[in-house]
């Protein structure tokens, strides 16, 4: 079913290579789940001002994965729409940042990026009825488990090269400095990334994606940051963007994609970005037990929660097309529920 | 959708004030999933009884989690119940006791209690399709991300009042004192209380409820307190209720509540009551590892999976009407399937 | 709804005790997803020559199991095909192997028997909706719940009889000898049997399953081998089985059963055996810091997510009859999803 959003009229000819090269710019910014060209264009220089292996594996994430899509034959518009190639773009910076930048890596990013689809296609299935969306979940997942196999593997175990945050670290004063480099890091650790400057150019490619993204991405981290700072947080954690990156993606997510643009949607968003903070502890805690890592976990599950209660809550409401990148085709809805109650 | 058996009839001035007071009554006996005004009110009293802050903490998660639901707008019916005051008030008791009382703690208090409703309205929305509801999973979340994230923050962690149960320690004999203590305590410990006193309190309190309630939940006691003694758990353990609490939990719910009244159906509910018991120390094993708790999962995860199985089961039958408070509406069952066949 | 296929037709007298019996073999090749009655009676043989405690508690968990089955009145078809049996069996071999041949052992296996219906009927519930099967999922719940919290029980823990596979020593060189011997363990793992001639007299067994079968089961067993050697996981492991059997079953269930019998099928299988062997040290990483056990996971989860992606990759096609057994009653399939896209 080509929708006319995603393909060219009959009076345009095909290009493949300049459908596939957009796919693959858009995969970036549909880390944000943002499909405007120019997001993913930014998005993808902020990731190689960051460093050349962080958008080497970017690369190679996102190509492979979107590649991958295409192969298996997987519904067009959402390929074109880089719906298929943002799982594997993280996947690949996760890679290279806990295995570090091996031959092994560059194999297992590869096999990263072929999975995501996969696994993609098979959460659709599984939450598909209640309307709910993958997320990042398949990154989270497929990166995951090969975080945690790795130790195991001779071949691909070169020793950690990077340090899991300490989220115990006791508290300090929070200087303006900190809350600036918060504010924008917020943005870049989405990627893994801890730079306050990536995190600046990729808030002015959001600019590109419309005011009322760019606004809830702002004001998601704001929150993020005044919730770290009231329940008493390592003021270099708040710094570096740990406790905030997920309520930016919560309040994007929520306040300008899946749910429409009135005051209570809004206040409910803030509140979900505040929430994915206070949760971002907990499941940190809970992965350092067995050397997992809490990626963008805290953003899936808030935002699966928050968009599983719309349907109990008559004040909130849907955004008239459910899917955010412009996909005309409806997400089927979770079944006709008479009436509900809780228990 | 209004109902009679929740709204005063057109005859029958409204008293919006006299609605909210019966609905936060009743928020206290749905923790046992009584809607009663006279369980209530007899629960309610015990909790003082047990200790001030206990009863302090109890009161204002029900009362914020039945205010939050009604801001929200849900299903007013489902209100008037207390189905939206039970979780909140286990919440509120759960972080008075494993943060202390301190001012902090009123504030998340509060916080988690507004977080109920919220959960119960996506869980009903996950668990809708199955006909299963959200029992106390809601409490056991937020509480659960609440204790487990604590840790991480300065302002609210002020070190662990409440020592973990020590599920490993060795055997002794089991004397009559320790009997009539857990068959109370079993009660108790649903809401985090050890005093046997208490159990007694609520006891009576059941008694209200119905024959059939009181019945189920004194038989559950047994069973759990038979069960523990047989695997060869610590008597200490079994006196204080911690191997209890679950089964009378779970052979209220599935024997007095969810299905309808056969001795197959009764049956079933014991030997529920007896694997929830079981499953209490596999679960607290498992928590244990990562600093969680237990709270009332054994309960939850036994009666999901008990009631799962009904529809596989054809000599078990549901409960005519399915919600446990009376409420007249049909809860969606699970989609027609044709056969069963278990791969 | 009894079917032609499980039934005598009305010429042939039932005979109720042969019925039971061709249930009960049915069960032991049904842990590899075979119906053929050959392949169950060669596969309780080789348990038996495995060691006499595996082949009792393999016999005790199955009869028990099956027996529950009928007693609580399920679909008599799928007990015929040995679908209520094979949990049972690897239920009552995992609790001897990790509680140890004690009187209070035969009870909890005789406990595990009764609960494995239980799951399996729940399961079904909770997966049907997506045309998914439990697999060996109850066997998994029930005996882990149980091994992990057997310590916390003075009257069923004597210590651990079995010590857990390290999965982080170090790599050697892979002789002939070790790629002979993990050949054939990939295959007796799968009943926790390390001896490479018990797996011999399996593949045997799955010849009477088919060609199909027993080709899959042998591509399986060596994609298991060569991923993980060139994962470089430790020789020692691969030589016991430790990393290939979740691959065996793998490649059986999406090759040989649930798919149809198409080379994209095919090499979807094998990439699934891969996967399941990676996936295998990370469950196992997992699993070790709460004392839990690997199991069948890594098949489970496998099969279910590269099962629940079939709708959304065209080039794939499923069996024409879904259910492994003959049995010609359909699985309901996943709710009609209009058009698929991941977000």
């Amino acid at each position: 079913m080509p929708s006319t959003a995603t393909h060219p009229s009959p009076l345009t000819p095909v290009r493949p290579a300049s459908t596939a090269l957009l796919a693959f710019i858009r995969g970036f910014g549909q880390v944000d789940l943002q499909p405007a060209v120019a997001t993913g264009v930014l998005f993808l220089a902020a990731l190689w001002v960051a460093d050349w292996t962080v958008g080497l594996f970017a690369v190679i994430g996102t190509a492979v994965s979107t590649a991958t899509a295409a192969v298996l034959g997987v519904d067009r518009g959402a390929i074109a729409q880089g719906l298929h190639g943002y799982s594997g773009c993280l996947t690949g910076i996760a890679l290279v940042t806990y295995l570090g930048n091996h031959p092994s890596t560059y194999l297992l990013a590869v096999l990263g990026a072929i999975l995501c689809p996969l696994l993609g296609a098979a959460l659709t299935t599984l939450l598909g009825p209640y309307g709910l969306t993958p997320l990042t979940a398949p990154f989270c997942l497929v990166s995951g488990v090969m975080v945690l196999g790795a130790p195991s593997f001779d071949r691909i175990w070169h020793g950690s090269p990077a340090a899991l945050a300490d989220t115990t670290a006791r508290v300090d004063m929070l200087t303006w400095g900190d809350i600036r480099r918060a504010f924008f890091s917020n943005v870049s650790q989405i990627f893994l990334v801890q730079e306050w400057q990536v995190g600046l150019i990729m808030l002015l490619g959001l600019t590109f994606a419309g005011l009322r993204v760019v606004g809830f991405a702002a004001l998601g981290s704001m929150v993020g940051i005044l919730t770290a700072w009231a329940l008493g947080a390592p003021n270099t954690l708040i710094a570096q963007g740990i406790y905030g990156y997920n309520a930016v993606l919560v309040a994007i997510a929520v306040g300008a994609v899946l749910l429409a643009g009135t005051v209570p949607n809004g206040l409910y968003a803030l509140f979900g970005a505040a929430a994915a903070t206070g949760l971002t502890a907990a499941l940190t805690t809970l992965f350092k037990t067995f050397g997992g890592h809490t990626f963008t976990w805290p953003f899936i599950l808030t935002t699966w929660v928050l968009m599983a209660a719309v349907p109990g809550l008559p004040r909130l409401r849907p955004a008239r097309a459910p899917a955010p990148s412009g996909d005309p085709v409806a997400v089927p809805g979770p079944s006709p529920l008479p009436e509900r109650h809780p228990r």
